[in-house]
């Protein structure tokens, strides 16, 4: 067996493994195409969507979910041996407005058409280097996949201790017809009522400071 | 004597002996509501006009000044006796492209017409008092001031190490229908042009991030 055959197989199984586990769970849902442009009916309610794109281990999106009853929340992340962290944190939980899918953000408009409220972008991967631009949540590419599957007002809310990723976001969402609503370069110190994710709170205790900016545009600009 | 008299007398007396000096110099504009409208003809050329607002002691728009033969600068500064630092350093110097004026930023609309192509903001007093959010030089109120004054487009850089004032001034820029053209949280370690002011020469060396933005809005908008 050669060497790359191996890793592959070792890659494959893994991920099989924490796939079989995810739809155990009544929190994922395995093929988000299904309710494309109609995820009201699998909330079985009208209360907005928020959506969070790369959701982790899963603990902002839970507690905000316990919060904000009133809200639905989608969680969506590209690993499954990460969300599977989500899964099983939730999974004695009986929340009825919280659900998980396993994909990835560039195929977003496979699973959403006009029906998400607000996009959370929780510190997501910077990818520094100018050659991976396109890869970051809030490049150009991104925000024009997200136009189609926002409802009304478009909302995007990010929060990063990644002072490069920060100051690019701020540019594409300005450039993209974003408003600015509300920024801080150091949420901790701010009124602004926060869930914390598991990175945020490790890198807030060590002292680093958080960035937060929350962007609007309207239905039709 | 009163106390109160006292220290009004010796306020004045302090004033009047900076302006005396300040009217000695060939790179001070006495009556700068003369010129209004009509800069150029004082230029004696076309040039694109650049006003940097809170000049202090002038190094950032000397060295500009220096730099940028094809672009006319004028420093504003409101305290003559801190302005006098910047003449000082500039009188054995033979430039034809920079003048100082001693005024308050809430008068701009006195002195200038559509004539000015970019505005300056270094390191201005952030006012963190919310009652003081008036007197940023960023604020709802400023920015309206400022309308008038540009000719094309309206082009507004600045750098503060306060981020206090900086996520303030990056919403209501945004707000007010400017573009965040280029952000940074970290300006020493970008590829940006960078003249330093005396601030920021000492505050940089002492490790303290500067952030950056250019705003820009069309003429129109």
């Amino acid at each position: 067996m050669k060497k790359t055959e191996r890793s592959d197989n070792m890659r494959l199984r893994n991920v099989k493994n924490s796939e079989e586990r995810l739809e155990q769970s009544p929190y994922f849902i395995k093929d988000p195409k299904e309710y494309k442009g109609k995820w009201n009916t699998l909330f079985q309610n009208q209360n907005p969507i928020h959506l969070e794109i790369g959701t982790g281990k899963g603990n902002f999106l839970i507690t905000m979910a316990k919060l904000y009853p009133k809200i639905n929340f989608i969680g969506m992340e590209k690993f499954s041996s990460v969300l599977l962290r989500a899964i099983e944190k939730v999974q004695s939980e009986k929340l009825s407005n919280l659900y998980f899918i396993c994909e990835d953000a560039k195929e977003i408009q496979d699973f959403f058409k006009q029906e998400i409220s607000t996009i959370y972008l929780n510190f997501s991967d910077p990818w520094p280097k100018k050659r991976h631009e396109k890869r970051r949540l809030t490049s150009k590419e991104h925000l024009s996949l997200y136009e189609n599957i926002f409802k009304d007002e478009k909302r995007i809310v990010q929060k990063t201790d990644n002072i490069g990723l920060f100051a690019y976001s701020l540019e594409q969402l300005s450039k993209s017809g974003y408003i600015l609503n509300k920024v801080s370069l150091d949420l901790k110190n701010e009124k602004i009522p926060n869930v914390l994710t598991e990175y945020e709170e490790k890198f807030s205790q060590l002292g680093f400071k958080i960035n937060y900016v929350e962007a609007i545009k309207d239905k039709d600009s």
